[in-house]
Order: C-alpha cells, then sequence, then structure tokens
C-alpha cells in the first residue's frame, strides 16, 4: 500500500459527506489545506474560533502495557477536546498528524483512527485533513483542533478574584488510579505485554471505571458550554496536568490565592477502595495515596474553575437539570499567587508545590515514573 | 528550567500583543487553547478558514547535515504557508508543537523558535498556541497553520478541464539540488557534522541559491492570492512532492491527462550548471540530473496549477506588474487521468509515472536516500 492509499484505508467513509456540510467543511480530507466555514451565533454574528493542539509520543505518555492502539487515538482527540472544553467552547474540526515507525502493520494504524474517530463522533468533530510521516522508533500522533465559542464568552485562566468560589465539575484521581493499575498488573503479568491487561480483568478487580478514565477519558464539553453561557464562571482549566498544577495556574495567572479544603474534594467510592487495596490496608497509607493520584495525577478532564458567589445556585440548577456535577472545592482569597490546601484533620492549612502535593511520596517506582514522563505542557 | 519556563524562553517577546490583536488573537499563548476572530471581506462577511498541518521529523525530513536549528523551524511553518498558498489563501495563524530529545539543549530549540518566527515576521503569521513534549529519540515539529480566504475562492486539485493550460509560478529543482549539493559536501567533509556546510561554501561553489531554496524554501502565497482573486484558475497544488507527484494528484483529483513540455519547464542557470558541474561534465548525465530534480525534487514550494486559455493574458499581466513568474508548461486533455511528459528533444510523449521520472535513477546513493525518506503526504 502507497502513502495515499494507506490514508484512505485509515480515513475514508468515516464521515458522510452531507454531515461533514453541516459542520461547516467546504473542502476536507484530500486537498492542500481543508476549507472551513466560520461558525455563526444565534444572531448570525460570527462566533470566535477556538484553536489548540496536542501531541502525544510512543513511550512517553502511552505504552504498550498502558493503551491499545485505538485508546491512544480516542485519547489523541480527547485531550484537544478537554482543552477547547476548558475555554468554554464547542469542537468542531480536527487534523490529525501521525509519525508511524516503517515497521508497523498499517492495520495497527487503522485501529487507532478507529478510536480517534469514535471520539470525533461522540463530539461532533469533523476531520479536515491531516499529515502521515514516518518515524525512525515511535508513533507520535499530533491533533490539531478548532472549536467555537460566542464572541466574548470564552473563559480564561486569568479571572478568578478573591472571594469567588473554586468549583471542580468532575471526580479527580481516577485516571492516575487507572494508570496505576494497570502499571501494577502488567508488571504481575511479566514484561512481554502486547497490549493493556484485558479489562475483563479490571472488571473483576473493581478497578474498569478507573483503567477507562485513563484509556478513554471523557472531556467535560456540556459542563464547559454551560459555564462559558452562565456569565459567572471567571476562570476554567482542565484537569489534564493534575488538580494541583492546574490550580497554581489560574492562581498565578489571575495573581490570587487558591485554598482547597480536603474534605469538599469529591471522592469516587471504587477510587476510595482502589487505594486502599493498594495501600495493604494501611489506612494511613491509603489516605496518602488518594490524595496524591487526586492532587497530582491529571489527565482526568474534569473542569476546575472558579466563580462569583451570586451565581452558584443559577449553575448548580443548570447543573442538576442537564445530570453534570458540580462541587465546590474551596475559595479564592487575596494574597500572593498560590494553592493552599486544608487538611480533613482539621490541621493548619499548608502550600501544596509545583507539579501537586507529595507527588511521588509513597507511589510505586514505576508509577512515578509514568508519571514523571507525563510532561506534555501547554504554552 | 522547567517546562513553562522553557516555553517562555523561547517564545515570549516575539510578537507584540498589538499586532497579536490586529490579527484577531484574542486569546493567544498561554491558555489552553488560543481564541481567534475569525477574518472578514471587503464586504464586512466572514472569510473561510483555510487550515493545514505539516510534521518534521528529524533524521527523516533533515539532519544535521541538511538543516541548521533555524532551517528546521522555518521549513516546518513554510511547509503549511504553502499548503495556504495553494489554496489561495493567506496565511493568518500558527500552533506549533515541539517533541524534544531531553538531551537537547533548550538553546538548540531556542534557535529553532528564532527561524519559526522568522517565517512567521515574513507572511504575518501569528504563533498563537502549541504543546511541549519529550521525545526519546527524535526531535518532531508539528505545525497547524489557519489562514482565511474569500468564501468561494478556494482553488483545489479537482478543477482541471481539457483545453486548460499548465502553468509553474517558479522554477523547480532547486531544493532537491540543493539537497544533492549539502549531501554531497557534508559526505566530503567527512561523516561528523554538526550542522550543514556553511553558506559560504555554496556561495564559493556557485549553489547558494540552491541551499537556500532547499534550507529557506519562500513559499508563493502572493501569487496564490494572484490566483484565487483571478477567477480563472481551475486548479492548483504546491511543488512540496515534486512536479510530477503534484500534476499527477490534479490530473487523478480533476480526471483528466496533463501533457507537460519539457522545453516550456522554466530552468535555472545556477540550476543548470550545478547539474554539469554533478555530472562531470556528461551532457546526457547532466540533463539526466536535471530533468529528475525539476520532476521529481519537491520542497520547491512553486505553485502548480491550471488555468482557462481565456484567462491567460489578465493574469499574465497581473503577475509580471507583482513582479511574479508565470510560466505556462503544457496543457490539460481528455482522456485517462494521468501526466504525460513531450521530450526537448522532439521524440513521442511518454508517461510520468508515480512518484516522478526516473526518480532515482542515477543519482548518488546518499541523495536518493534522503529523498526516499521524504514521504510526507498530505490526507
Amino acid at each position: 500500500m502507497d502513502e495515499f492509499a494507506r490514508i484512505r484505508h485509515w480515513t475514508r467513509g468515516r464521515q458522510r459527506p452531507d454531515w461533514l456540510r453541516s459542520r461547516g467543511v467546504v473542502v476536507g480530507i484530500g486537498d492542500d489545506a481543508a476549507v472551513l466555514e466560520p461558525d455563526r451565533d444565534g444572531t448570525g454574528a460570527p462566533r470566535h474560533l477556538v484553536w489548540t493542539v496536542d501531541t502525544m509520543v510512543e513511550d512517553v505518555h502511552f505504552n504498550a502495557a498502558t493503551m491499545d492502539d485505538p485508546d491512544v487515538g480516542w485519547k489523541a482527540l480527547a485531550s484537544n477536546v478537554s482543552d477547547i472544553a476548558a475555554m468554554g467552547g464547542e469542537p468542531r474540526h480536527a487534523l490529525v498528524s501521525v509519525s508511524v515507525p516503517r515497521s508497523r502493520d498499517p492495520e495497527r494504524v487503522r485501529r487507532l483512527y478507529d478510536g480517534l474517530y469514535a471520539c470525533a463522533d461522540r463530539y461532533g468533530v469533523a476531520v479536515v485533513g491531516g499529515d502521515t510521516t514516518s518515524s525512525p522508533e515511535r508513533l507520535v500522533v499530533t491533533v490539531a483542533l478548532g472549536g467555537a465559542v460566542e464572541a466574548g464568552k470564552a473563559v480564561t485562566r486569568g479571572g478568578a478574584r478573591p472571594g469567588d468560589l473554586v468549583f471542580l465539575t468532575g471526580p479527580v484521581g481516577l485516571s492516575a488510579a487507572g494508570l496505576h493499575w494497570l502499571t501494577a498488573a502488567a508488571a504481575a503479568a511479566g514484561g512481554d505485554a502486547t497490549g493493556p491487561v484485558p479489562i475483563a480483568a479490571a472488571e473483576a478487580a473493581g478497578t474498569a471505571a478507573l483503567v477507562r478514565a485513563h484509556r478513554r477519558p471523557e472531556p467535560s464539553v456540556a459542563a464547559g458550554r454551560l459555564l462559558a453561557a452562565s456569565g459567572a464562571c471567571t476562570s476554567l482549566n482542565d484537569v489534564s496536568d493534575g488538580l494541583a498544577s492546574e490550580a497554581r495556574e489560574i492562581a498565578e495567572a489571575s495573581g490570587a490565592a487558591l485554598v482547597i479544603r480536603e474534605r469538599l474534594l469529591p471522592v469516587r467510592g471504587d477510587l476510595a477502595a482502589y487505594a486502599r487495596a493498594a495501600a495493604g490496608g494501611d489506612d494511613a497509607r491509603a489516605g496518602e495515596l488518594l490524595l496524591d493520584w487526586m492532587l497530582g495525577g491529571g489527565e482526568d478532564y474534569a473542569l476546575l474553575g472558579t466563580l462569583a458567589p451570586a451565581g452558584l445556585d443559577r449553575l448548580g440548577a443548570a447543573f442538576r437539570a442537564a445530570g453534570l456535577e458540580l462541587h465546590v472545592i474551596g475559595a479564592v482569597e487575596a494574597g500572593p499567587p498560590g494553592l493552599w490546601l486544608e487538611p480533613a484533620d482539621g490541621g493548619r492549612r499548608r502550600p501544596v508545590e509545583a507539579r501537586g502535593y507529595n507527588h511521588f511520596g509513597g507511589i510505586s517506582a514505576a508509577s512515578a515514573a509514568a508519571w514523571m514522563k507525563k510532561d506534555g505542557e501547554r504554552p
């Protein structure tokens, strides 16, 4: 198969021409560049464009023990969808660039595209072009994603004000715990994994939702749209690099202090249960693991933000009506930019450092290594 | 330096806020995603978006013997600018994703950004975001570029009709000849090059323009804009993968035969002189090399297209007035899609196969290997 035949094999027939047209696609895959019609709001005015790009590198962001090919495709797009959600935007158009080792079976790349298109279908994203090159060693996938937001409604990191509430739109720590379980399961199964441990094993262990959170994360587009429309949301980030890291970004961009109360953090039952299992029944150790995953883990794609207290009731009602979660977890205070944690045991608040509270303390070496590699950052 | 500090070091202060604002940038580098205002045409209607992505992989698309760090940055953006030009669009906004080996000195990445921003300044491109990750072995640079074109004016590959003329907006083969010289010069200098042979050596050899065409190619935006505005241009491609390959793409997308006359191909004096030098004075061999570079070389970023004959005089005058070249090199005929060459010696026309006429025939092994690796394709 030549290069063009491969691309056709991976992409042709995936999305119907009339649906693509309805998403503003004038010229899609197959020319020098895609041509897109700007989206309009209810008054006919053009919406603003929201643009982002994310790269996933084999053996840096994923490996055979943690992700299957379709997972890689799903997550390559989902990480971008999450960035659009974190601006309050709606995802619309994707470009996909894959650099593929020459020895890689094209069918494996087709399965990667299976996962990518599944995510595209889920979030209404039209795939409009891309690039394919060879790579000497590792698979590299870059997705650039364009979206739309009503003019003036995009929510940045920089608007948090003292007196605002800090909120989360969903649980955090699931992806990190899922990665912890996948890494441990792969180590237990021996070193020659050609794919992640089957999901049935995770179901038997009660960790299936954690594993899915790592391999098939679900960006919070609907929550982001509600937040942007509300006018009450003063800052917003997705929790791609961990709650602590994202909270510090908001604090620094806004010039304020964020205070998170440990006892307000939403803790999922399966997450707590796996922390206990991973700690071998040591409750103090389980609590450390849990807090480490929740503050330092990342890749959960819940949204973290701040809002004016006066907006809470209305926003809470809108979230409940939409079947979405909204958890107040702290408050914004005047003071030097930084992040503080009020411990659940009633002790004094303490500062949370750069990339998360006690980031690698007590985690298994394998898991810590996996996390250390997860160093993607957006400028 | 942590990751954010590196990104600041590479990008901060490069483009002035008021200039970015004039390019429609509402939120630029530093948040989850960029927010951009759609561009409008003279009547206030929103222009269409033109969007493309290209990836360059170390030791696939470039190496220490052929490109310096700033060249890599320039070309990573320029290849995208060329794709926008080939749709008749104007480049506007770029996202930059770099995957950097951990051992790489951040100053080298800064120099890569020097070249990228030089190209951005040249073509009026606002850099609005990106991603930075580590890479186990090779540097990978992906640029996604968005542009604008008046609604309905984008020129695709698919509109060539029998009777149309085939044209080029500039010389071809320069980049391939430059790569040939660079590869030969590096081999002559021994195998441990930490950068390409100094340009002074190319100047002494009379190949400086060829080397610059390879390392600092100049996309044909002004020509593309004239062609889109004319309404006479029926198809358009940039010559990134070689004249023969691009002509075949137009033929296939348009369902017609393209016939190129060898004696109409624009041959630059320095190109012909280097072909003679590389052939060691063998005129027949020099002719083969020349034709090989011109048909198969690629990365020249001239535009190849077709136009209705009635439009030639007006378009030719517009090109002359703008100081641009326009060379008619053949014609479109009815018949099965394909590419034909009428030899300069008056012999019978012959079909030109997939990736160019006699693509690797007689080229040095090193140069052929470099070309074989140059397999980037856009879906």
